[in-house]
């Protein structure tokens, strides 16, 4: 890791770490904006966070939302929003945007894949339209976007994925990492700031190859500004996500930050944090509320269950969020029976306000060193 | 009109008159809260103004929203409601809430429909099951509601209808209009308010017959609480609506508020209050923008259009909400054509806050004595 010199020294810094596990508290400086981490990242695959106002996600206190670079790039496309001012005016979000390079959906969502020396070429899910995706290209249509932090173009296979596949999306990830880094560095702006990817499914020793390749690459001095952890939560055991997070905590470079790609269960969170992972993404918050389920500090509830019929009592009794204030699960349940829009926005609000409290009572107890016990405390309920 | 004596001297004050027309200023009384009135409700069906927060309507200016009773008595049921407190406990709602009696939906969206002396029975829309509404049976389900004005059952024809189905629809109207007010003052409760409903199609004479009838019933003293004009907006032409508002305006009861239902366009509203209408309900404003329609100080604008592909500028200049302040035409379409929930929530807000700054400003121009300037106005873009 010797060429870990970063042309952001400011970008991330450690204020505390826990003394028994990896867990650690810190700040990642976007412009003026101090983002508190560990965060949890809401998504908003086509510049909205679903069925949740902008003005709520802020006043619930989040400051860096995902968006996803394959999803704008098909609809609406990525020149249109840079014509409208980029994709936070666009969206009308104030704080920090991450946007990934569409590895990801490429590979799970997209037809009639084929590679490339230079990409991946593929049908779009949406028209069957034909497109190329290269490094280069996927970092201009993050610069089109205007995005704070850019992802590289990674090649993520799914799980179940033989050793071979495996090894040659290693491969094909570091030749498009390097790729990425330098055509990124070649036109950096100190708005952008690019997060390196690692693969190796579930194998201890490619993920250390990957991992010291990612931390390693550099282009005239420059190295990545984050390191994201890929290609898990695609399918595989818990525990085996699990045991590759405790392989890397001890070699992830303590001064940048780490970024779990697409994983959110509270019981995963947890697990990463131990781990020394800083930020998160995941739909399960607003996916689970368009299906009915709530988080409560109880553990989940599913609102089309018979029990709720009559239940005038609110989600959780020790929330103090809008939905918990006003309303019953007997009347949230009425509005998921009769097909209300208002049911996906009570719960993907209640959801997302459940995750703000949860990272930032996270946070708390780095802060005052009681990680431990709040990591018990949780597990027991979110197991 | 002798007989108008009415218990509830306060209920509704009448404070100025504009001098050349009917349209009047006045003020609505429900428990502590005064309704400015022309007023218009929102249609929260279900128990909830689709895909709008209630905080947002409060902070809107809204002071009263209608409810179904046909809908929440087949789902999630008025004894339900009841014992979760009643309709506006349940649904979080804080200010006035009108029930219609469902007669407008048994006729229109009910199958089966059969006719006995003590009531209509019908088919549910929802489930087919079996249902008989009496005048008793729906002041019952809106006493379970326990909303602040209770609508009587009345038999509501399409425009089409024959003029005998119309003398039917009239004779029957005013027996359930009989049965109602005696059930309701048997039981009478300071809290609740009983409006009647007049029918008789577009035949003046009917009309007129229905209207003395209906303004004159009394049970021991008591009359109806306010006279709303049913069956209209039920498919005729806008010139045949025009006409029976002009022939009704001026033998309205003018002590008494008029409510015309249904009717939500702003060209109808303009009509109905230069006529002596106080109070309206639609769900134009919220269904139009599920399906793509803002209401702006130019007319309409249908968002799905090529033509806001790439317009970078909001539905409105003139309009100071949240969604004009943020985000563009452009950014709107894309959400529609995305299919996103946003889309729905986004216009849904914008057109009901259109709503509540146009009917306060025509209650502006009557106090102003400018009443006849605005509707040649506002008629000039809503034609």
């Amino acid at each position: 890791m010797g060429k870990n010199k970063n042309k952001n020294p400011e970008l991330f810094s450690v204020l505390l770490k826990d003394p028994s596990t990896h867990a650690r508290l810190a700040s990642l400086k976007i412009g003026k904006q101090e983002i508190a981490t560990p965060a949890f990242m809401p998504v908003g695959t086509l510049a909205n966070v679903k069925a949740v106002w902008n003005s709520d996600l802020i006043e619930m206190g989040y400051e860096i939302i995902l968006a996803n670079t394959y999803h704008l790039s098909l609809r609406p496309g990525a020149e249109l929003i840079a014509r409208c001012g980029g994709l936070k005016k666009f969206m009308g979000w104030p704080n920090a945007v991450l946007t990934d390079s569409g590895g990801y959906q490429v590979f799970s969502l997209a037809d009639n894949l084929r590679f490339h020396k230079e990409g991946v070429e593929f049908k779009s899910h949406i028209d069957g339209s034909q497109h190329l995706f290269t490094p280069q290209l996927v970092i201009e249509k993050q610069r089109l976007l205007a995005s704070n932090i850019v992802m590289v173009l990674d090649d993520c296979p799914p799980a179940n994925a033989s050793l071979e596949r495996v090894q040659e999306s290693l491969e094909r990830t570091h030749r498009w990492a390097n790729d990425s880094l330098e055509n990124f560095e070649k036109e950096a702006s100190d708005e952008q700031h690019l997060f390196g990817i690692i693969q190796g499914g579930l194998k201890e020793e490619l993920r250390q190859i990957s991992l010291d390749f990612i931390q390693d690459l550099s282009y005239q001095g420059s190295n990545f500004d984050g390191i994201a952890i890929g290609g898990l939560s695609v399918g595989e055991e818990r525990d085996d996500l699990y045991n590759i997070l405790a392989y890397l905590a001890p070699s992830l470079d303590p001064k940048r930050p780490h970024y779990l790609m697409g994983v959110g269960a509270i019981s995963d969170i947890l697990e990463a944090v131990k781990n020394g992972v800083d930020l998160f993404d995941c739909v399960l918050p607003t996916r689970n509320a368009r299906n009915g389920q709530a988080f409560t500090s109880h553990g989940t509830l599913q609102l089309r269950n018979q029990i709720h019929k009559e239940a005038d009592e609110p989600l959780d009794h020790n929330c103090p969020c809008r939905v918990c204030s006003h309303y019953s699960r007997a009347y949230i349940r009425h509005l998921f029976q009769a097909k209300e829009i208002m049911a996906a926005m009570m719960l993907s609000y209640h959801n997302l306000f459940f995750y703000a409290q949860f990272m930032a009572k996270l946070r708390q107890s780095i802060k005052e060193n009681k990680f431990k016990a709040f990591y018990k405390h949780w597990k027991s309920i979110f197991s």
